[in-house]
């Protein structure tokens, strides 16, 4: 369809359904050369405000005679975003866009824009094999509650009954949850077009919920990351290593995570070298430098465990991220205490553009110990 | 937690984390005896209006001398149910709210408030065996697109690899998607629920997207139905039946939806007699009733047939729902030509509180059939 070619366009509805359809304003309007108009219907409105992941601040919507906002910009690079409008003063989604991101908190809600390139991305679905997302809940006693796994399961798992999966752990950021790394990360698209590829090996992802204090309440240093981490060492990984046909072993776990759950992945999994032997953390939630010799005292204790045992120990960060400086420092530290491992800066910010190319990066890398 | 303690709480944050988090405006703040306070910081709006589906029309909120906005209403019955703010002539969600309502259109989107009773609904979860949520992509040569198919899966599925199990075919209402059974339906924890107290059978819950046209674009009437049965009927059940144990035949395939879904389990069920042993339709979107002879003139050719082959004909809808009349001309015309069926009026409007029960109410008379 030419979405661009009319402003206000119908929504399917029954002669019988109740709720009145006011006409929809389109917005965002992504236009073949990637110039995108954003719009709102908004006569009793003062001022209007997009800022988004594709912008350097906020740019104000200007009102026609209608009530009708709106503001073009772009050419935008071909990527996945998220946006949001202020509307006199008040931070919300775009309420032209069906799709929004949520999460946890309220502070990480706002809405979707995809422009697509000339070419299909490393994270487009493509017509290759597909694997299936599954969501378990399991009873965690160490936290007193039900909660949700998310699980990506690669195509042909139910095919052979005898093969047995290696599984990574893939930690989301505060204020997201177990869904983010399908929902904004696509790990699923991306898996699934680098197996066609065969440029990784099949292997399950299992995504917990990072929180093991609720995002909503108040949480002493460290005492999130070592609840969470006690769910997922004492609960979570025996569950899925009961429910699913997984390697149950050192060499075929890895602990992944962004931003919160960058710095669980490496403060557990640093600290539970015989548990893991795959460790990465990008845009890692790191806490201060002066901690970093006790935090992880085991870890340089004796690097030659780490550097025997660990087959990969990624860090990653944008060098536009607040986290940048972190990483770099916790870098120096694993050098300096003769921990080998991979510091990888690149272009970018606190995004999930960074850390999808993250994701694709690492993946063909792990559990090729064999 | 006690939520209603304290007006603004903090969001977890990490030290290395760039985003500036705001204090977060507790909104909704449901307190023990049900009364619900709604509350936005807007300092610079001059209007702010709350509806939702437990008041009858929009209540203004009140601004203080702080800029914060505030009402206070109920106390409210418990159940689930969606609410918009609309900020200077702008609807939207509540931006202090995680919990958000999306579909495939805009004219969906809203913020949940869940208030809970003394005791537990059927819809709430139980510490009961869980039942797992999939999600699986297939290719529709009929629609030429990927498509997603949210399925669940009752507990026990992977234990028992003998055992073969019937199917539901569950369909949304317009605007909707796949997984709103799920989000706002909790169609997995009625089942789980209703399983564990030994009132229903194991079975597959199957959720195709409903749209065979896209919902933003225009449809001829009758073409999204068409196009969606024809995958449905062509491309989504064989699929299933490849991929799942199922009982693949007449007596173990049910087809029941809401609203636009009602008129699509109603329209292609009703006239593939032989595909499926259970019909319902929740507030059916129905069409005109003058149509009901033409739509359905092979049900009402033989009426013997549809009364020695189908196992159940559900009809429900809520008397204050806008579609009450079509669903109840519909009875009488299904009454007139002899065709024997359920028809259940309720308390209720256009809702997913309706819904829920619908659902809660059949699904023991599912595949009773032995």
């Amino acid at each position: 369809m030419s979405r661009h070619l009319t402003l206000t366009i119908a929504i399917v509805t029954l002669s019988a359904f109740p709720a009145a359809q006011p006409a929809r304003v389109l917005s965002p309007d992504v236009r073949p050369d990637r110039q995108v108009t954003f719009r709102l219907m908004a006569p009793d409105a003062r001022a209007v405000v997009l800022t988004g992941e594709f912008l350097q601040g906020g740019r104000p919507l200007e009102k026609d005679a209608s009530g009708l906002w709106s503001l073009t910009v772009g050419p935008i690079e071909p990527e996945v975003y998220h946006y949001n409008l202020t509307i006199d003063g008040v931070r919300t989604i775009d309420p032209g866009n069906p799709d929004v991101k949520t999460g946890s908190t309220p502070s990480t809600i706002a809405s979707i824009l995809e422009v697509r390139g000339d070419r299909p991305s490393f994270h487009d679905p493509q017509p290759v094999p597909h694997g299936e997302i599954r969501a378990h809940w399991y009873e965690s006693r160490t936290l007193g509650s039900l909660r949700r796994l998310s699980i990506y399961v690669p195509p042909g798992y139910d095919r052979d009954q005898s093969k047995q999966y290696p599984v990574l752990y893939l930690l989301h950021g505060a204020n997201a949850d177990d869904t983010a790394w399908l929902r904004l990360g696509r790990v699923n698209v991306i898996l699934d077009n680098l197996l066609a590829a065969g440029k990784t090996l099949p292997f399950l992802v299992v995504m917990p919920f990072g929180y093991g204090v609720p995002p909503n309440q108040p949480a002493a240093p460290g005492e999130n990351t070592r609840l969470f981490g006690k769910d997922l060492l004492e609960v979570v990984i025996p569950y899925v290593e009961s429910a699913f046909r997984v390697a149950a072993n050192h060499d075929n776990r890895a602990l992944v995570g962004l931003s919160m759950g960058g710095g669980q992945a490496l403060s557990i999994g640093l600290n539970h070298l015989d548990r893991f032997g795959y460790v990465g953390g990008f845009s890692s939630g790191l806490g201060a430098e002066a901690e970093f010799p006790k935090s992880y005292g085991t870890l340089i204790g004796d690097p030659d465990v780490a550097n025997s045992t660990l087959k990969l120990l990624w860090i990653g960060c944008g060098t536009e991220d607040g986290a940048f400086n972190a990483s770099k420092q916790f870098s120096m530290f694993l050098a300096t205490h003769k921990v080998k491992h991979t510091f990888r800066e690149t272009p970018g910010a606190h995004t999930w553009m960074v850390w999808r190319r993250y994701l694709h990066e690492i993946a063909p890398q792990l559990f090729r110990h064999s």
